[in-house]
């Protein structure tokens, strides 16, 4: 058995957790900031099957990888002058940070 | 030394708690939502000396395991008709996930 | 790899993020309750390079290790006499218990 811990963004993470869930994986959600990602993110707790970590990998891999987003232009109404994005622009988003940790045992009661 | 990752109900988290502490078990507290369990769980990260998991486990075993318990009918008052229980019925509560991860080196500064 | 579990207090919890990042450290931050310190306390999971961790662990010393500090005297003005210190005192504040768990494999996606 292994532990699967996945940091990824806020908003990845129900669309990865009902991935999951189709194929019969069990997560746990903590709620996590900063770090390993940029601010507002996630971590989930998934107990598998040795021979099911690819699956989950894989899982992961199609639901959260770092990707481009557009961005549609902001104008500087309301005064925010911090916001405004004159023209549609790219930005990265997206990403997990995966770490896959032994279990000596696991138990159910 | 191990590291204890148990997964709860969030109704027995803090009686397990207080059980664990009594016997001089130190505990952690995350916040997880989701999973393993039904919603509204807690994440307890435990570290322990090896000869002393059985007895962790004992206690979370005592506190937590999945059990039967008997609701009282709901009228259906103020409308509600989704939380309308005509008769006492019995449903499953509690109930823990335990995972027990090898830990390599612990330090206290 | 190791996976690095740090429960320190929240109030150190900053310092030591910052001091973490500038050393290149990534760190993720759950908010936890209780245990193995004081209650206020964040739990940090840091990745490393096994032959960073000793580096990783003198951050964590330098930035949490259990030391005292002076209290102020508290007047009992509004009448909370629990609040009520009459003369500087000194306190035990901050500490860190830390789990290095070894980590199978690590992905970026
Ligand atoms: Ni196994
Ligand atoms: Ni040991
Ligand atoms: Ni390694």
């Amino acid at each position: 058995m292994k532990l699967i811990l996945a940091v990824v963004q806020d908003k990845d993470s129900n669309r990865l957790t009902d991935a999951l869930g189709e194929k019969d994986f069990k997560t746990t959600k903590l709620s996590t900031t900063g770090g390993f990602l940029k601010e507002g993110n996630t971590t989930l707790i998934i107990g598998c099957e040795d021979e099911l970590v690819d699956d989950a990998l894989q899982v992961i891999k199609d639901n959260c990888s770092q990707r481009e987003q557009m961005i549609a232009p902001i104008s500087p109404m309301g005064g925010n002058a911090d916001s405004y994005i004159p023209r549609p622009i790219n930005v990265e988003v997206g990403g997990a940070t995966v770490f896959i940790l032994p279990v000596e045992s696991f138990f159910q009661f």
